[in-house]
């Protein structure tokens, strides 16, 4: 039987490397049970110190009631790791058989309709749970490194996979804390991994062409457009810039621009159907504020943004 | 004559746009004497609202000595503003036609050697001085909006410019307090605009094929890459990331995930000079510093962030 998701007490996190460990982290930090499955118990120590770098940050964060590092154990026992749990957030090595043959016992050690998410990055989860008996329950939950500081977490499931297993891992992740953002479709690289792959591939092809360095990039980064975006994404830090015509101006006077090479990636043909699109979120995001109080809530969260980053280059 | 980068007082800063402004409100806050062209007299309500918008920020983020809005003079006659001026910052219309005939008149109208540096956010140097009779002085000097926050600004030269303005330039955004960027070729959308373009043309696609909205795209963003963005350039955010081996780990590991349909932009092939860049210019930033205090220090500012972005929705 599956839980009620405002009901989890015990989870449990598959994996000892960054991800694994940032998972575990971050639900004790939420005050669960976490049992950690390690592969071998001789990753434990690296597995600790991902807790040990984590762990600060997560209380200057605040932690929930009860939350202890003592809620932990670990094992090297699949069997004993998921027996009795209500969670299972599985990060595994990003390799397709060794996610098949994993899924292929969880779906049957797992106890009934318990919910398994998988942290991949790139495998659908339609070829994750090819092997595994009861892929309704299976979803892909991809988070954002470090997994116990970033709050997005990617769901989206497989050809095999429920909606009700969907709905439950969306509440879940919200309650736990998390901004867990459910896919429309299961596409290559999820939303977020391609926004950011389209920004590194273009910044390859610059260093390919001598046009910037590694450094020029990072710098253009993080004293531009970043500290921004952590405030805005960017569909609202161009309906906001362009003042009262919002979105719809941006489209129309930058419209142009789009067939500029002012990347290599070749933009898609501006219809009336995207462009509405565009207008149409936009302005269901801004409801009734006004621009000019959405730029002065901008720029005071930017301040905040640029103090946070002062000090030597990280 | 040319003044010394480190003894500027006065500055002219064209236009009456959020650019114009911004750069306006900036100088002032640095404690610069301002001399504001606006093409109208008309525009100076709106141009004074951007200030208005801009000064608690400015002194939040903290006011250079004898910083004061007393120190602006507000006129629309072009040759009272550049005279005896030592810097000229242009934000006028993004349109080549006016930029020309413009830079015709500042070539004859700005004392001698003075730098004269364009806001252009898309439009080449070499095309913008084509009707200047002392082009060797005119640059791009390129920012972030909002200007008066963000402290990139993108410097590169026009097929006539000469190497000591470009230099001079650097010298003087530097001492102001901006984080100039050099420029090693003259390339549409420069590099800032290069990258928030692939990732914006990226986030169209998707809206364009129905795999996300608007919404998805910005909170994607917001609650995923971004924060750490802020914090770490994506070439250090995979450097560090892949921890002991950095940034040679990241593409002998996931060289291969570059073939992938990730995004609709195709990566370069990645050659052993691609590689060795990536992995030298990586190097070279990180210098004696160890991974795993970059990490650290990477959470405790992704910490102060996540703090600074807190709140409603913007």
């Amino acid at each position: 039987m599956r839980p009620d998701a405002r009901n989890v007490r015990v989870v449990t996190s598959i994996g000892a490397g960054p991800i694994g460990g940032g998972w575990t982290a971050f639900f004790l930090a939420r005050g669960f049970k976490v049992r950690a499955y390690l592969h071998h118990l001789d990753e434990e120590a690296a597995f600790r110190s991902v807790l040990d770098t984590a762990w600060p940050c997560l209380e200057d964060l605040g932690l929930a009631e009860g939350a202890s590092l003592d809620n932990l154990t670990v094992t090297d026992d699949l069997e004993a790791a998921v027996a009795g749990t209500e969670f299972v957030q599985e990060s595994a090595p990003e390799r397709l058989e060794i996610k098949q043959e994993l899924y292929q016992k969880l779906g049957e050690m797992v106890p009934g309709g318990v919910v398994i998410a998988s942290s991949t990055s790139g495998l659908p989860m339609s070829d994750i749970q090819a092997r595994c008996a009861t892929p309704e329950r299976t979803v892909v939950g991809h988070p954002f490194n470090p997994p116990y500081l970033l709050p997005l977490v990617e769901v989206v499931g497989g050809a095999s996979t429920g909606k009700e297993a969907l709905d439950w891992a969306m509440e879940f992740y919200r309650i736990a804390g998390k901004e867990p953002l459910l896919l429309k479709k299961e596409i290559p690289g999820f939303i977020a991994t391609r926004l950011q792959e389209a920004l590194w591939r273009e910044a390859l092809h610059m260093v390919a062409n001598g046009e910037a360095s590694p450094e020029d990039i990072d710098r253009a980064l993080r004293f531009g457009p970043a500290p921004r975006m952590a405030i805005q994404g960017q569909c609202m830090a161009f309906h906001v810039a362009c003042g009262k015509g919002g979105m719809s101006t941006n489209l129309d006077q930058f419209g142009p621009a789009l067939k500029l090479p002012w990347t290599r990636l070749k933009a898609p043909e501006l219809t009336k159907e995207l462009r509405d699109a565009m207008v149409e979120g936009c302005n269901a995001m801004a409801g009734d504020r006004h621009f000019e109080d959405m730029a002065a809530e901008r720029d005071r969260r930017i301040v905040a943004v640029i103090k946070a980053a002062r000090g030597e280059d990280t």
